[in-house]
């Protein structure tokens, strides 16, 4: 039996082409997602899609209600940003952000892997791009590493949490890149804040734009359909 | 306006006399509840009615899956241990462990407090009657502490979140005395892990028997209607 590690899967290019490289490094993949009461269910469909295209083990869809929590444009009615710089996108902690989500997505991944005997967590945090989330940075992952190992049965009873996150440095074109290279079928993921009803990506949302700078910069064709 | 604080509110002894504890010290309490799939949804009544009670600020109540992850006996279809001695409850790690329970429930409680601009989170964590849930211990209560100041945007500018969990170091008895005193009404609390239908406590799992012993210890008599 290979060795079981849960990742997190979004929906979007990080988390498929760190779901690529947790199955390159020869895990047995236990996909994770997340029902939070997001705007648009497209990035479910996405993960969905995904998961089955890369053949996980197994995929599992957390409900949790963080639409009650509120306090992101993410969750709550207030509006995604349009078409802005990306100096602007990389400095400041976008109303994008979701107060704690990786915090909790992180905890609820770190209970299943610890029922199903999984002790590496991958996780598609990125720095270089999306340097405003306070939860994507390498010092956050290392805290919530060693929280991981204090607040479990498994962590006290000797065994070692890891969260592996192996694209923390790499620009979007280097993850597309390599996500390429591995296989990924990029035009399953999506990465819009706010598409259309019939699921097409707007364009100009700070994550769209992210997106075609990367398959911009990487030389790759965007298979995205955008409005 | 009162500084606020985010309590975390189970239904049981040790959630409530924490919340009676955070208002003593004048907070404006915000409590938050877990609908995580639990057996039986008697507690969630019983963290209603002390909060209505206690006159909270707000009463949230999240849907959070846990059923979904399994793993332990208080949300999977394993047997609730009965009438063990209290040597064994103190020193192993019970089989109505959640795996990283207070991890998910922190982190939903700090996405909260983020939202709502209040910095001390509360939780009735105890180590003497209960040493054997990792989760609990003030090493990792220390460490989520470290690791919600690295992860949040309020964290990031410079506020500062503290775990309070004024009851660490309380004996059971010592717990229901000092809730006494700041008119908590244990009636209204639930402790029993596999409670019959109309809501009687069993008197005979792990926890009611920590409920007994506490009042019997703390002289006081326990309100609580057994099978």
């Amino acid at each position: 039996m290979k060795k079981k590690a849960v990742v997190l899967l979004s929906g979007g290019i990080d988390s498929a082409t760190t779901l690529a490289i947790a199955k390159q490094q020869g895990f047995a993949v236990f996909a994770i997602s997340f029902n939070y009461g997001q705007r648009h269910k497209i990035e479910l469909q996405a993960a969905k899609a995904i998961a089955r295209s890369m053949s996980v083990h197994k995929h599992l869809v957390i409900d949790v209600d963080l639409f009650k929590i509120g306090g992101s444009a993410l969750t709550a009615d207030i509006t995604v940003p349009k078409a802005r710089e990306q100096k602007k996108i990389a400095i400041s902690i976008p109303i994008t952000y979701v107060p704690a989500r990786n915090t909790i997505f992180l905890s609820l991944a770190l209970g299943w892997a610890e029922v199903i005997g999984a002790f590496d967590i991958f996780i598609g945090a990125n720095i270089l791009d999306y340097s405003g989330y306070p939860d994507c940075r390498p010092e956050f992952l290392a805290a919530f590493e060693k929280m991981a190992n204090l607040g479990t049965k498994a962590g006290v009873e000797g065994n070692r949490f890891l969260i592996q996150a192996p694209l923390i440095k790499m620009s979007k074109a280097e993850i597309i890149k390599t996500g390429i290279s591995l296989g990924v079928d990029y035009s399953l993921t999506s990465s819009c804040y706010d598409p259309s009803q019939e699921g097409r990506a707007c364009g100009s949302c700070d994550s769209c734009l992210l997106r075609k700078k990367g398959f911009a910069e990487a030389g790759i064709l965007d298979p995205t359909v955008y409005q």
